[in-house]
């Protein structure tokens, strides 16, 4: 086991209904020393891509993607998830369509912020049906950038999202993939990388 | 003029109605170098305060704060803005009246990640009328921890904020103290310190 995968066995929650709470050191506490390491790890698989942007969603994407960022050096722009009154200007917009709450979100990046001459990583703590996912690709596309790569902390492998990505081609490291959980024993287990 | 001063006015932009538009480096694409900076002028500023966690809130102040964080070996913890189904148990809520938007929002925080132990700096990037900073400090307080100090990237001295938040007896530490704004000439002029 990587040291994510130790620290979901040792802090990580099973709720029914493939639920997999990482709230008190990913996605509502953070703990940073974690997120550092992280980046590092994506620095490592990433060798020798150019990378020099990192895009990441609100709102907790925001705390990995930045702390990773100092493996890079490269700056972070995130995503709004809809229209807010301090974006003026021309943005990249994407439609994304929430499979968890049914419905439909915008994704919205400024077109300041991403342009062809950028080759982004993109960063998210979660990956399981993609469709946030999708959208940052769609945008990074749109304005013509390259998608470098796609770094995720915690892979549903049971959910279609990293097969889908995958198949497009793209190289995602999630750092932990989770194959299945059991709210019942709290047992997690972890696909073999 | 110090670190952030200089940037601003090299960066930011003039919008009428007193608005700073900063979201090159702060809030939409983020300068990772330009927040370690500010984590070590807060580390210098709260010097001697016992301080075990940082408190921010949804979305441009996580960053920020994750990346301040690591001047002060401490975790981070993010109030969400709205009830979400990722969050269970008991929390901590605020409601906050917004000046700006005119409306009422809940801020969110799991009993989990707040106790009377906790010695809390309070980030954020934008001090104005300072409605989400009282949210955030009522929920410290609900929690009976101790605010030792509010760091704030920039602070608009001519809203009632900051001297509301001063005269209340917190060490609050903007900065940037912008007193007024032309967006006519672009000119912007910030409070001695």
């Amino acid at each position: 086991m990587n040291f994510l995968e130790e620290r979901i066995m040792k802090d990580g929650i099973v709720k029914e209904g493939n639920v997999l709470k990482v709230d008190s050191f990913i996605n509502h506490q953070m703990d940073i020393e974690l997120f550092r390491e992280m980046g590092q790890e994506w620095k490592r698989r990433f060798e020798g891509k150019n990378i020099n942007k990192i895009l990441t969603i609100e709102a907790s994407g925001i705390g990995i993607a930045c702390v990773a960022a100092q493996s890079f050096g490269v700056p972070v722009v995130f995503a709004k998830k809809s229209k807010s009154i301090n974006l003026d200007g021309e943005m990249f917009v994407a439609e994304v369509v929430s499979f968890t709450h049914k419905n439909v979100n915008k994704v919205i990046v400024s077109k300041k912020f991403l342009n062809k001459d950028d080759h982004v990583l993109i960063i998210d703590d979660f990956l399981a049906n993609g469709c946030a996912l999708q959208g940052l690709i769609q945008i990074v596309q749109s304005a013509g950038a390259t998608v470098e790569g796609i770094g995720i902390a915690i892979e549903k492998g049971f959910q279609p999202g990293g097969h889908m990505i995958r198949n497009l081609g793209f190289q995602l490291e999630s750092l932990a993939i989770v194959e299945g959980m059991d709210h019942e024993t709290g047992e997690i287990r972890f696909r073999e990388q």
